[in-house]
């Protein structure tokens, strides 16, 4: 597996980033976290990086409005000194421009707490997933990591994870059980792409074989 | 667990119904089947269900045209001398009226070939449902038994079982795949019922604790 430049994009604690984090320090993963883009200025995320010696850099969201690509241009523009091979969306509360999507095309992951297509789209994200899925009453839920495309929730699913819905389930309980779930899922699929295993064809992922001792 | 007694709805080979029988024939479900209808003449279930000495009635789909609520009238009379406690639709493919599902309320079960909601309604049957998985390029699908209500695929979900998609995946080998999990969770959801553990509430179903030794 070759050696992974990431760049992490997050608006709150940036909880995903902690599993990525994680697989690397117990050399799961050969990469690192270059930096971290917070469009908050007060983020939790940005003691989370602070505790690991990663660089970050607020890039406020609430600033450009709705100028997602003016927005999205300062993103490229911070990030371009890192040459990330990778960007990691972890709990990213902001649309990224068709520009910015096209410069780092099939180079961008987003996390999202629901097996897709269930439970995406407009509105679906944090703790709503998990009402939309209590009340739709499934008995199944998960999460799934997708390559990040103009759409909502709509690019190539990498890896889907499945967990139980239990009986006595809060939004929280819930959330909980599912981000056991996302913390096995991210740094798997980052492997993945680091072992350059992942393409893409009619909108799927195809995973190739391990070639070697990747 | 009670006696259940059950009717089975089939329009092809009715292969969930031989998970049903598996279960009654190992003692892991306390029920007969009592009655098959077949909307086909020449439905494989008929010589599945002949080879257990299940009783047989063919009530031709075909006979009634768009008239559901006939076709749906006859099979409640067809029925109603075998007083089942449960109905339960194996690979029918047809709609039942509202009056059928209101004079069996909460007695009815399907099951279907993927986590729903992804993958059901109209058009969503038997192998065009895994075309539907695989060109959206899901990692991961599987089974839903749900209670039957007047809509499509809209009922209360009793269980879901997940399966993964394999890279190599054609539409029949997930279908088989997905075939293994539906085995497990027709007898399961039926268990379910017999021991009385299932209500519905806001269109989910609740799952009591067991009680004793059911």
């Amino acid at each position: 597996m070759k050696h992974l430049k990431i760049v992490a994009l997050a608006s709150g604690s940036g909880s995903n980033l902690q599993s990525i984090i994680d697989a690397i320090e117990k050399k799961q993963l050969n990469a690192e976290i270059s930096l971290v883009v917070s469009s908050k200025r007060k983020a939790g995320v940005i003691a989370r990086a602070e505790k690991y010696n990663i660089p970050v850099i607020v890039v406020e969201r609430r600033i450009y409005k709705d100028n997602i690509r003016g927005f999205s241009a300062k993103i490229a523009q911070v990030i371009s000194d890192f040459s990330p091979d990778l960007i990691l969306l972890c709990g990213f509360l902001s649309f990224l421009s068709e520009e910015f999507c096209q410069l780092y095309e099939n180079r961008i992951f987003n996390i999202h707490p629901s097996l897709l297509p269930a439970f995406g789209g407009q509105g679906a994200y944090g703790i709503r997933v998990h009402r939309m899925a209590l009340k739709a009453g499934v008995k199944v839920s998960g999460c799934t990591v997708m390559f990040v495309d103009a759409g909502q929730d709509t690019g190539p699913i990498i890896v889907q994870k499945c967990v139980p819905v239990l009986e006595d389930d809060t939004e929280e309980s819930l959330a909980q059980r599912v981000m056991t779930a996302e913390y096995q899922a991210y740094p798997e699929a980052v492997r993945l792409f680091g072992q350059g295993r992942l393409s893409i064809s009619n909108n799927t992922v195809k995973i190739s074989q391990r070639k070697d001792e990747d």
